[in-house]
């Protein structure tokens, strides 16, 4: 069963706490050399079959998983 | 600059009522098809260098980013 992979992200220019938050935690756990964090969310979904799935995906994107004023999706699919 | 894209996702045995609620609203919102729904988090990280990257990753999930009791990571790095 092919299974589409969707990441959610805040767009660059929302402001991300979560992120920030882990980019300052970093360094005081010993993680040097790494300059920016962005936090956003990972969907994993099986579906049945593969016709139409690009604008299936973008639909469901749009209409429930993201936020299209403030999150931008990209997928991909694995067979 | 490499970019690491970290996927946390709960493992397979864990509950995940976020994913269950998106699998029943789907049908509802017209789409078929779609057998399961997992969700988890994204993570983007811009590194400086891609010495011993690998092991620094898996530390970073291990110890911030991923509970490894409920949750398994992936990650992949973005040339």
């Amino acid at each position: 069963m092919p299974r589409v992979h969707i990441d959610v992200m805040p767009k660059d220019e929302i402001l991300d706490p979560q992120g920030q938050a882990i980019e300052r935690a970093l360094p005081q756990l010993g993680f040097a050399g790494v300059r920016s964090v962005r936090v956003g969310k990972h969907f994993e979904l099986d579906v049945d079959d593969t016709a139409d799935l690009e604008e299936r995906v973008r639909a469901m994107a749009d209409s429930l998983l993201a936020n299209s004023v403030i999150e931008r999706f990209r997928y991909h699919v694995e067979p």
